[in-house]
């Protein structure tokens, strides 16, 4: 929106205005997201948004940097980058301080990622996205613990394993069924995992004219006859197989995930919304045993995940899990004329005090505007207060969605309150 | 640091990597700005850090834009700034839903700015700030209550008022000083304000020298002989006065306060640490009643104020007040043998869901050296579990600081770990 005559009202495009209610929303999500992360044992961590360029340009993806981030250079000539993703953050701070770290480290991090698309429908050029890593286990209990944990965030919310489905592959496994298929040279490997990557999109005609001549992977995984590729299938099967004993059940293979970054060494896998309204993955991720070498010293193996603010949000609402939002005003204290606003506030800070978020009306208005005013704002509890409150030592209570009233000692407002809300 | 044979660790120049440590204890003091904020009734918004760079020029500081943010040229040729300052953002904000927002908008904010700054000690290029708005009310109350809060927020760390000191000024005081003083171009009174603003840090001798031969307006403030003066100087001392009678103590006028940006119109304010040891402003703020405006539509008063992390951290530790850090583990369960960790996660899971961090380990050291490594974490509890325990359906809780261990029946060891927390 743009008023008349004075600078556009417009955000910059592509990125959103949390105005309260919303970010109270979404604040509420990710509270419960931390308390299930935390409660295994995973601690947070951040970094700037302000990254050197050099950490994203491995051979071959200059041109990725240069078109789908923001990247600029600062005053002293330096690459800076608006970090697009943050495991390769993550992996530099491991190994800058990899010898007074106690591994494995079991750490998250919620934060905006930004990336440069062409405005358009529900392309977000900034967007939150939760990442969640356990570094320094090889794969087996990690593995399990990770994809566990991927269940956990979703079963936090109230989300049944029918809501959501987890869906697993793994990268030896797909190089084994490329060289199976004759496809050897690593060009033909990235070119066919590229495919892969877009063939949910494509028809099974389209898919199969743009592989080419050559066997489809997919179907030397499907026959497993050779060896290397049934050994690395049987290695995912069993894998999803211990799940299932322990209370996964919401699991598959899925031999056509491929995820996209370059760096991943072992399984990759998705969590898919079941919802017919909400088809989409909505959470990420693999073992990446060899990023963290990539700033010398010895690898560190490394399995993670990430899932973005929009698909959560898209999928608690298809689900009707959405958390009540946090911090909005519970009680409107009234002022039945503006001198009444410091005894009104000092008793507002009474109730503040016993933890009920409380704000005092101060300007003119009538009583009556006032309590239109509170139910205006979705405010649940409203109190007058002046002269003849603070002289009587009591209050009422009125409950703006019934109108009832009731008497109440000035002491004991907050433990009415908090009486009522449950 | 660097490592050898690979890519930098070092962050970008003049950013911070938060480790889990660092960033608990910066969430645990939000974490109570934020507590102390809803309670007042103020709600959280949010904006991306990316910004219109319009959104910050007005006549005459292109060169501040150019020189001291972050801005540059998308691939759209839109010119976009890192927010330097959330002010901007929320007068776009609440002038572009204007007409559905219910004022007075009590609103905060936590999130990064940027500036550039040439890399120096202290001198950071992001810092967070917290910004606290009461937006739609005309000077008075919402002066009061916003000046109050100032003080509420460091009082909720336990600060006492003799450890800040809240600095009282008025822009348009300033205004009528300058004018009495003779000096009457908006040239002059805004070099005069910069002059003003570089004082503390200047010798009587330079600043005399500097300010030229017009009287000093300071002079004209302490006088008080010109009518403006004197009806503006004291209308600060009465509200002085009158947050003195509402138990803010630690407050007092200081003509010399300016505060950098253009755009305020009544009183400016600081909060200042009274430690010698950290003499600086904590907290900056001051009324605004043009901002909104700038956006078209009449104009909408306004108050706030925001403190950066870097100041707060300081006062908090100068002054032995730092809330415990957040999130870190609590209970560290140790596997006698690698078969045995499917049932200490299933164990793991019952005490986490009774609000217990834990986590697992998951390697294959000696339970001696798992006990070490959960030392050497600052982990308080310490739990064996194997087959043995599974069986016997009770374990050993190890209090790590004492060596102390209970025998515990498994369906009470949260509970038992609560207990000993308190």
């Amino acid at each position: 929106m743009s008023n008349k005559d004075g600078l556009s009202t417009d955000s910059y495009k592509g990125v959103r205005d949390f105005y309260p209610a919303d970010w109270g929303r979404l604040q509420a999500a990710f509270g419960r997201v931390r308390e299930t992360l935390s409660s295994w044992g995973y601690e947070e961590y951040q970094a700037s948004p302000l990254e050197r360029s050099e950490l994203y340009e491995s051979k071959g993806n200059e041109e990725i940097i240069r078109d789908q981030t923001y990247s600029f250079e600062d005053r002293g000539g330096r690459r800076v980058t608006l970090r697009p993703e943050m495991t390769p953050t993550l992996a530099r701070m491991v190994s800058g301080k990899r010898r007074e770290l106690a591994f494995p480290l079991r750490w998250f991090s919620i934060g905006n990622r930004f990336r440069y698309e062409r405005p358009q429908k529900g392309r977000l050029r900034e967007f939150f996205q939760t990442d969640v890593d356990l570094i320094g286990l090889p794969e087996g209990e990690a593995d399990l613990e990770i994809l566990t944990l991927a269940s956990a965030v979703f079963r936090a919310f109230g989300a049944s394993d029918s809501d959501f489905t987890i869906r697993i592959n793994s990268r030896p496994l797909l190089s084994a069924a490329c060289r199976a298929a004759g496809v050897t040279d690593a060009e033909g490997v990235k070119e066919y995992w590229l495919l892969l990557d877009r063939k949910a999109k494509m028809s099974p005609e389209e898919f199969d004219a743009a592989r080419g001549t050559t066997i489809d992977p997919l179907r030397a995984i499907e026959d497993a006859t050779d060896p290397l590729v049934k050994a690395e299938k049987d290695k995912v099967l069993a894998m999803i197989e211990e799940l299932k004993k322990r209370g996964i059940e919401n699991v598959v293979f899925e031999p056509e995930i491929v995820r996209g970054f370059d760096y991943y060494t072992g399984i990759v896998y998705e969590v898919q919304d079941t919802s017919p309204e909400n088809p989409r993955a909505l959470l990420g991720g693999g073992r990446y045993d060899g990023l963290v070498a990539m700033f010398g010293g010895d690898p560190i193996p490394a399995i993670g995940f990430a899932f973005g603010d929009v698909g959560l949000m898209d999928f608690l609402a298809t689900h009707d899990l959405l958390p009540a939002a946090l911090s909005a005003p519970e009680l409107y204290i009234g002022t039945p004329s503006p001198s009444d606003i410091p005894l009104a506030q000092a008793f507002a800070e009474s109730v503040r005090e016993r933890g009920i978020r409380t704000f005092v009306n101060l300007g003119e208005k009538q009583l009556g505007d006032q309590i239109r005013d509170a139910v205006k704002r979705g405010i649940p509890y409203f109190v007058a207060y002046g002269t003849e409150e603070d002289n009587r030592k009591s209050v009422k209570v009125k409950t703006l969605a019934t109108s009832e009233e009731e008497e109440v000692n000035v002491t004991v407002v907050a433990q009415h309150i908090h009486a009522k809300k449950n």
